[in-house]
């Protein structure tokens, strides 16, 4: 299988996701200069891989560093400060920093002994990431195969990227594909290429040929006409933040699925680690939707396709009303409505 | 308001939609070869637009021609046959070259005289196309008002283009729109992308713009969410093919739109010329939906977007079926459920 980053011992590899989808270039990180660059670059993207991709920036800026304990304090910030300013609103970044900066100054230890401890809190954080996507895909296997009984391949579709890619290995929306085919499940995946951005056709195409899954990439208009063929057991997508009442936010054309989905009574799927979870948010109308450059429609493949000064308008994501989610995927189980009661539940888990 | 073509008294004047949407050039065909060049390259484009082209066409390949009665039939014969493998699958354009050597080999006037039939007849095709347009815009204009009374600027969604510019000048889908206008009222119209080819950024987008109507580009995915918002009052768009039942062939993404317009309950409409309604066909399910180039999609736009070697479905249009659109508009009026009665009588009205 892909992987999106490793530790190869001395340097932090990544797949460059520049050369997507024609080429499969790997690039060793061995600086937390290199490291802003990939993730300015989005050499690698997708939160939960820049989270971890930052943390092993964080020990990459310190390796060979040298001073005593408090200019060693002083250095863990810069660089974490300095890393912060790669993506500024990557949360998952955010997040990973401030895990580092406070293994750091919560350390006690010599120099070579805190340095160790960034690393292996890297390695931890990069293995979390796994056993969440792995335990999202155990859980999505299972309910694929309740949904889906008596019938291989299953067929799914999917909306962008919410694969290995987005994360360190298995990713999220793809993850039950990946555990469901280690168990010996076959799957045959439509891959909506998502305009703008076409992340489907670009990276999750990708992946999933990669990985030896039968994907048939489709334009976004043409999913009504393979689930109107009967060509689609489920939908499952990933998201970017999951209200209290299970509205869920992800990237724009996701509800023009789900009101598919449920036009030709197909099961619509959500893969949603807690950390996406949001009870602070009571309804979806709460979460904020980013705008974004008309430029990346009028001009987004290389050549200009409307013109000039007309009116664009360009939402990057959009929300899903908590009626037409069939489910909720997490790692520590499977949400279903009322997701008021449900989502609370597995998050007091997850705590 | 722009004219896809026009005659000038010495050449078919033709907007070169190969330009689009960045550039407004026309261009002055004085002969067949230009003409046949032209339809090929995609100059002008759009079935009824093909057809009065090839018209003209016609007469510019006897224009200069000299020889006696039977030499004069052998060359119409020879330009109608040559010009008819510009665009080998049009049926326009097949169906105005029948009726241009009809005409010829019916007609027994000198040389001189004949060839001023040949243009008189297709400057006479031209202005059809304009009066059919113009009923359907007619027809449209009040629906629209009825259907949304009190409420300016009227906010459309299309797909695709089914306008001036796949016509003479006034389109079918966006006709209502222009002879609404013309009458004072405001519109405001959500152009879908409509992908792979984009003719709703490159054409429709382009021609609203020229003609002074407010237009939003939008893609495809995003039709759901401006729906949600309220923000569509009515959708409407054109047809390839419309079967006996009332079953509508057209662009892919049409069927998905339909959908979500049913879902947020807002009127679907489709404008079509009872040329393009096919009472031979009781239902949609016969209608041969042709599949096009996977390249169309993973190398569309000078840049290649989707791996090497993906498995890639190119369905160039899909069927809606009658139960989700609200009325068809014809040049003979408007068609409501049930339409295997309603199209009928339609269609004994035009003959």
């Amino acid at each position: 299988m892909l992987q999106t980053i490793c530790w190869t011992g001395e340097a932090a590899r990544l797949l460059d996701q520049t050369r997507l989808p024609t080429e499969t270039v790997y690039v060793d990180i061995t600086d937390d200069r290199q490291m802003w660059d990939a993730i300015r670059r989005l050499v690698i993207r997708g939160a939960p891989a820049i989270g971890v991709a930052a943390a092993f920036g964080v020990y990459l800026g310190m390796r060979t560093f040298d001073g005593n304990s408090s200019a060693l304090l002083r250095r863990v910030d810069e660089v974490c400060d300095y890393l912060a300013t790669s993506r500024p609103t990557a949360v998952n970044l955010f997040w990973a920093l401030n895990r580092m900066k406070r293994l750091a100054h919560a350390c006690t230890d010599d120099q070579k002994a805190m340095k160790q401890r960034l690393l292996d809190e890297a390695i931890a954080m990069l293995e979390e990431d796994n056993r969440v996507c792995r335990a999202i895909g155990e859980h999505g296997a299972r309910l694929l195969r309740e949904l889906v009984p008596h019938m291989e391949p299953i067929d799914l579709l999917t909306h962008c990227n919410a694969g290995g890619l987005a994360t360190v290995q298995y990713g999220t929306a793809l993850a039950p594909i990946y555990m469901g085919a280690e168990q010996g499940l076959k799957f045959h995946v439509y891959a909506d290429e998502t305009r703008p951005l076409l992340q489907g056709s670009r990276i999750t195409a990708y992946e999933l040929q990669q990985n030896g899954i039968p994907v048939t990439v489709i334009c976004d208009g043409m999913a009504a006409t393979v689930m109107r063929q009967g060509k689609v057991k489920a939908v499952i997508v990933g998201t970017d933040r999951v209200a209290a009442n299970g509205d869920v936010a992800n990237k724009i054309g996701t509800l023009g699925v789900a009101i598919l989905a449920r036009h030709f009574g197909i099961p619509f799927l959500v893969a949603a680690p807690t950390s996406s979870i949001d009870l602070s948010l009571a309804s979806g109308e709460q979460i904020p939707i980013e705008q974004r450059s008309p430029s990346e429609i009028s001009n987004g493949l290389g050549r200009q396709t409307a013109p000039d000064a007309v009116d664009i308008y360009n939402p990057a994501f959009d929300v899903t009303p908590n009626d037409l989610v069939t489910a909720i995927i997490t790692e520590h189980g499977v949400a279903r409505p009322p997701y008021g009661e449900t989502l609370a539940r597995i998050c007091r888990r997850s705590d």
